[in-house]
């Protein structure tokens, strides 16, 4: 939450962004440490999502996708929209209120955020903190700590449909390289859904949809034997999942 | 959209709630005429769903649970938030402005506004018109013509989340009366989900879940061979759903 353009935003409505990176092992949320402006020795040590007022012409998905591109130089990263947060205590905690006044135009207003979610394949993309927040960081999911405003509510939502949404779109290949074995697809199942998938039989649906597709690459550099890569096949996945296909 | 108590309402955000209702046979969405408090002979034919601006210190579910408790008097429906439209033209039809010049206090307002869904069985309640607008009707889903403001838009989403929980969750009975017959579930399974559910497997499967018990009681007053009854138990839906059970 950084005010970006004062005069053009909108003082009542902003978006947040869970930004979700799977790194190969664990699933990450991306936070910004708050700053301001006009000064830059600012002590705030909270965290919180990337997010901003809405711009009076801007649409709410517009918003979002200009957050993620001030945070990250990327236009196209899979995002989408989770629901209002809109408690009249959400901005009451003590250091918030320190925060809003020494930034808002309106500190006192009532604010609405539209929570949305975002993945990212952290290999892939190069975070930039300097146009948007002072320090950017990657923290496990379950390991955030305690977030200003209503954050830490909002990745709580953020999980809970990525999890439903798991089940029936293929949203996860978002987080992997294109040619992965099948640990790692393993390890973001497992780890999006919190633990406790059967490993076996997770390899042995996976390999059943017919949704992965056997490369002749393998795993490079690693201490074991290396294993062979797949790559995902979206059309079948849509077969899969019209059938209801269980694949974990 | 009615200005119910304007010196107290936030200018800014308004609910919007898909209010679906079962009559036994058909989906049904509830809608509203556009009125005016002070000029009740004002014509506009637009329908609109039920919803309003909401309240300075007001929750957003408080708020969808207000619209909803004046509308039909009750006070515990199954209700849901489906997410945020924003869109910086949804005011703007020209049918919509000149009635929110006549009811706004800033008509030219940029207003969010939150949607809901409710399920109700229609036969169970009695809705009020009276206290919230001047006519309201039941429109089969798909027969609700244009709408005011960007309401069609909302019930598309609402029905879209509607689908993806009748899959995880249980909230298709709150549809139908305590007990049914297998037709009656089977019409409204089969209607929410746009048609092409075959009635022979979803019998078979339904009955195999373990959720649906057989009570001693048949329908009444039908000219064929009365149904025998059922009964739903939340706590066998829960494990079939667990066990990602396909039951339709």
């Amino acid at each position: 939450m950084i005010e970006n353009k004062p005069i053009n935003s909108n003082p009542n409505v902003s978006v947040d962004c869970v930004v979700f990176g799977f790194d190969g092992s664990d699933l990450k949320v991306l936070l910004v440490e708050r700053y301001r402006r006009d000064n830059l020795d600012f002590q705030d040590d909270t965290l919180v999502l990337p997010g901003d007022l809405i711009n009076n012409n801007e649409d709410l998905n517009e918003a979002a996708s200009r957050v993620l591109y001030d945070l990250t130089g990327l236009k196209k990263i899979f995002l989408q929209q989770i629901g209002a947060f809109g408690s009249p205590k959400r901005l009451t905690k003590p250091k918030d209120i320190v925060w809003l006044e020494a930034v808002r135009m309106n500190p006192e207003a009532r604010v609405i955020t539209i929570g949305y979610y975002a993945l990212i394949n952290i290999k892939n993309y190069k975070v930039r903190p300097s146009s948007f927040a002072k320090h950017v960081v990657w923290r496990g999911y379950d390991e955030v700590g305690e977030l200003g405003f209503d954050h830490n509510e909002i990745i709580v939502k953020a999980i809970h449909n990525l999890r439903d949404q798991l089940y029936r779109e293929p949203i996860g290949f978002e987080l992997l390289p294109n040619h992965f074995s099948l640990h790692q697809l393993y390890s973001l199942y497992n780890e999006i859904m919190g633990g406790g998938i059967d490993r076996r039989n997770f390899r042995r649906r996976m390999l059943k949809t017919g949704f992965l597709k056997e490369t002749e690459e393998y795993q490079e550099g690693v201490p074991h034997k290396p294993a062979r890569l797949y790559t995902f096949i979206p059309e079948e996945f849509e077969n899969a999942s019209k059938n209801n296909f269980k694949f974990y």
